[in-house]
């Protein structure tokens, strides 16, 4: 399995990614799932990748094969928007390359993507790539997307973000995000990826890698654990009809 | 969609449900699905359901049709465990015969079950019935189950809850667990039906009815909310690395 999201916010984009990947749980391994592209001073854009990873590679490589041509690729197209267009159309084509119906055996070769960024001389943008290769983008109302196993994280975004939150506050609440994944799903795992990037910067940022054992993450999961145990205990009492007296 | 938890706990039992079935997010209507059975002084049985809700309620109306004759039914089966096969047997049967190929049109006819309750004689027990009528049972390492919509609420159960936790206690999470289901799952509403049982009472409780704009369950969701953003903004800062600065 897979966790990713990305945060489209006033002052910048945050992206986070796992890099988990199973094929039943005992064939599990470690594959990054967070691609940065981009020329300092001009543009960066960063694909995040969930499901089928013979597929998602195969987009990768494809995109980073082609950056050296006159074609449209992601050094050279003008907006996010075609970036996006781009990304989904090289989804297309591998798996058509890859999809003899002889082949295939019922194993489903889909992937979604994130592909966020920001290219000289417009604002930043966000988009959610499905498997078909379509997608939609982020807005002031839906600032944030998930891929993956994102049902257990969800609660606490849908609680504290919103599109005005700051990029630190963003980022705490991603980790707490992946913590509350990491613990109910065995197939999500560090070390995890994850980058930030301010608004007209135009830097292509490295990003910073958690591995197990990270000094902060570690702080942040047990300060938070013994919060929420805390929090639970202060909760007013409960009233004698709810119990049944 | 449904969510239904039931809590196997060192002094009783805690059952929470929700109220809402979909057909489609244009068809909405409000079910009760925590169904009580039980002789005071003798035994209670309490059933939890999920998925289809023509089989779900077939099985229980002939669960409900039987109480009063030889062949065995919820009144007179000596254990819990014999309990669970009846309702596992009774859902067999109902599938059966409402599954004319001709007629499921690719339809899911399937039900799941918790089954949970004391007989007097024995201990407490709690099963959790699979769509196929078998069934597994809670132990002091697994001391809950869920069924239906289970992400949303799963983090905050893995972190608070163990067998040892009071019934209060363990009320008060699974309160917040269906908060946190709630908001992120419209198919999922109040009202709430919740019993709480204390071992070997074998009193028969009504159980409580949660309703919209409940006071205490308003007012555990309120500081539950703040709490959780005072938390966050309490985390340590980011280093600067985890910001690429």
């Amino acid at each position: 399995m897979t966790y990713c999201v990305a945060m489209h916010l006033a002052d910048g984009l945050v992206f986070v990614s796992d890099s988990r990947t199973n094929a039943g749980v005992d064939h599990i391994a470690t594959f990054r799932k967070l691609h940065i592209f981009g020329i300092p001073g001009e543009r960066l854009i960063v694909l995040q990748t969930a499901g089928n990873l013979a597929t998602s590679q195969s987009v990768i490589s494809l995109l980073r094969q082609r950056l050296h041509g006159d074609a449209p690729n992601l050094h050279n197209v003008p907006t996010l928007f075609d970036a996006a267009r781009l990304v989904g159309q090289t989804l297309r084509e591998v798996v058509e390359h890859d999809s003899a119906p002889s082949m295939t055996a019922g194993v489903d070769m889909s992937s979604s993507f994130l592909v966020g960024g920001q290219i000289a001389g417009a604002a930043p943008g966000l988009y959610n790539l499905y498997p078909q290769g379509n997608f939609i983008a982020s807005t002031v109302d839906t600032p944030y997307f998930q891929i993956g196993e994102s049902k257990y994280g969800k609660p606490i975004l849908d609680r504290a973000l919103n599109h005005r939150t700051t990029l630190e506050h963003a980022l705490r609440c991603a980790l707490i995000s992946f913590d509350s994944t990491i613990r109910s799903n065995l197939s999500v795992g560090l070390p995890l990826d994850l980058l930030v990037y301010r608004n007209d910067s135009l830097e292509v940022p490295h990003g910073y890698r958690v591995e197990e054992g990270d000094a902060y993450f570690e702080a942040v999961r047990q300060q938070w654990g013994n919060g929420l145990r805390q929090l639970l205990q202060e909760l007013p009492s409960t009233p004698a009809s709810y119990l049944g007296e």
